[in-house]
């Protein structure tokens, strides 16, 4: 078994009501070292067998179209993470 | 500057709702490759300056008690996004 790991963040233009809140809270709570975050969203599709080249563009595709969208967020990462299971 | 990464996923024996829905839509629009799909979080913490170890600890700690909920969120990494900007 295989994974396809994909990655999505809001667009640096965009708004990020929830990393704000996180930014906020960081300090108030002693953990001083950060001076902005932002928060998107990780996906894993699990695969039978290999991911083959064929099923890693299937992965760009579904991200681009399907995991994001494309108007407020950009797909940062398609990358395989290989295990055992 | 530099960003600390943590990932954040639901726990495998927690249901994921999000994760279901984007499973069962991905074979709907002829993507056939996945067996299953899970949705987690990704933060992006900005530092100024290097990410010494202790920031990483830092990030560490903020990763396990304020991005993830310890109940039903495991961290799946903490690492360090080196770039210029």
């Amino acid at each position: 078994m295989a994974r396809v790991i994909v990655e999505v963040m809001p667009k640096p233009e965009i708004l990020d009501p929830q990393g704000k809140a996180v930014a906020g809270a960081l300090p108030r709570l002693g953990f001083t070292a950060f001076t902005s975050v932002r928060q998107g969203r990780r996906f894993e599709l699990e695969v039978e067998g290999e991911v083959t080249e064929e099923i890693l563009e299937q992965a760009r595709t579904a991200a681009a179209e399907v995991l994001s969208n494309p108007v407020i967020e950009e797909v940062v990462s398609v990358h395989v993470l290989e295990e055992s299971a």
